[in-house]
């Protein structure tokens, strides 16, 4: 099926949106962190190098230093960002919590979809304020599982969410801290804190966000969590089935879904 | 109490930071609803006015036609329209199914908080069409109870906003009709539907927000129904009286609140 010519123009459509997607969810988080030239920027949690491409090609003058407790993932981060031809990003295998940098080494930090899996949150930010100078600012960007709801409504698609939020909880992390980023920075010292959410909503008249993010991204995610959550006895297989039948079922033409990121910033 | 000086310039600050709240809601919320000069325009039920006086300070120059199948409404929608001055405003009793005007009577309709209420949007929708001309467009706005989340998370908080919700449906109503705009318009056969989302989100940077949304907007409306709710058994009084101190909780400094409105706009 793959070798016909209108099935392979129909997956040449596909991959376009799906690259508009990503395109519209990075503009929707990243588009206004830019850093000056010159500047020295930390990004905590680099992972596979998904947002340092991003940064580093926003902001083409700034100097980051991308630090990952995993050998794997910086790896991948390196290759990403090199492939993209950025030459002003230096990796480092680094935790959080002993960061090998002295104080006030950097003028700006940048974490994403990193607190979500820390036991201690407040923690890291305290850390992460050492080695930034004062007057330098922090932004933290983290989803919220409990944000995403749609249509049609379904407690069993509800209940398959409510597994994953449980399962980071029993893994030490927090799935719905979004919310809680203010209080978060407010109490990590920083001054001038300010959120802004993010909220991404998706229905027909957007495909590139349905299938790119509610198919994809959200559902595949919940999806993923199904043999441990079943395992564990947090819910039934027939029941975690329907939850995910009804998260596909609001990607159908009537169907709508909400999903929000937030963002904060904050100076020392 | 009331008479001390200081109380009063307290209230007087608290009243101000109401207005700057209303006028952040309302600006949020109608921004970009402006109707051309000497253009018709329907508000199906209006209510006690409070959008209607928007509508026409932002569109001076069109005619607004504000129909509501309350008497009482219309007495106190047209004192407000009044004692704000303006003059472009006619107000009729009519119902929505039931509708005074010939085919094509108006060039834009706009409906606000309406939908909600009523056991059949879909069928709301078809006539308020028949009434519109081809190539108008129509503008509905909407809440949705099921966006509400906030920091702490509560199951209390949670289950009392769930009786608001009950009560609502079992009054033939869709407190969670928001995300549902965007099929609700193309099932009426509106065409380039497109659904904004209008998130309101309050931390204690906010203090008008906090006070004026969180407190005595949302709490103050699911608290509202307390006595029916547990009149009808849908919760303990223990249980109930536990969800509203917990939303009142989420306006302490450490506390977020997190709600959406969905404004749609179609073309006939």
């Amino acid at each position: 099926m793959h070798n016909t010519g209108y099935v392979h123009g129909y997956s040449e459509r596909e991959a376009g949106r799906l690259r508009d997607q990503a395109q519209t969810l990075t503009e929707l988080l990243h588009h206004d962190t830019r850093y000056p030239a010159g500047s020295r920027v930390l990004e905590a949690g680099c992972g596979v190098g998904a947002q340092t491409v991003t940064l580093a090609l926003q902001s083409p003058d700034a100097c980051f230093t991308c630090i990952d407790c995993s050998e794997a993932s910086l790896a991948e981060a390196k290759m990403r960002v090199t492939t993209a031809g950025h030459r002003n990003v230096t990796f480092q295998k680094a935790n959080i919590f002993d960061l090998p940098f002295g104080s006030a080494s950097f003028d700006h930090v940048f974490i994403c979809f990193v607190l979500e899996h820390l036991p201690d949150p407040a923690g890291a930010l305290n850390r992460l304020k050492q080695v930034l100078k004062p007057g330098g600012t922090i932004t933290v960007i983290e989803g919220d599982h409990g944000s995403a709801y749609f249509h049609p409504n379904s407690l069993f698609a509800q209940r398959a969410i409510d597994c994953l939020v449980a399962l980071q909880k029993d893994a030490g992390g927090n799935a719905l801290i979004g919310r809680e980023l203010y209080p978060l920075l407010i109490s990590a010292g920083f001054r001038n804190v300010a959120v802004s959410p993010r909220m991404v909503y998706a229905d027909t008249s957007k495909p590139g966000l349905v299938e790119g993010f509610t198919k994809l991204t959200f559902t595949a995610m919940v999806e993923g969590v199904g043999d441990e959550a079943i395992r564990k006895g947090m819910i039934g297989k027939a029941e975690w089935e329907q939850g995910i039948r009804d998260l596909y079922r609001t990607t159908e033409p009537d169907g709508t879904f909400c999903y929000t990121f937030f963002k904060a910033t904050g100076i020392k």
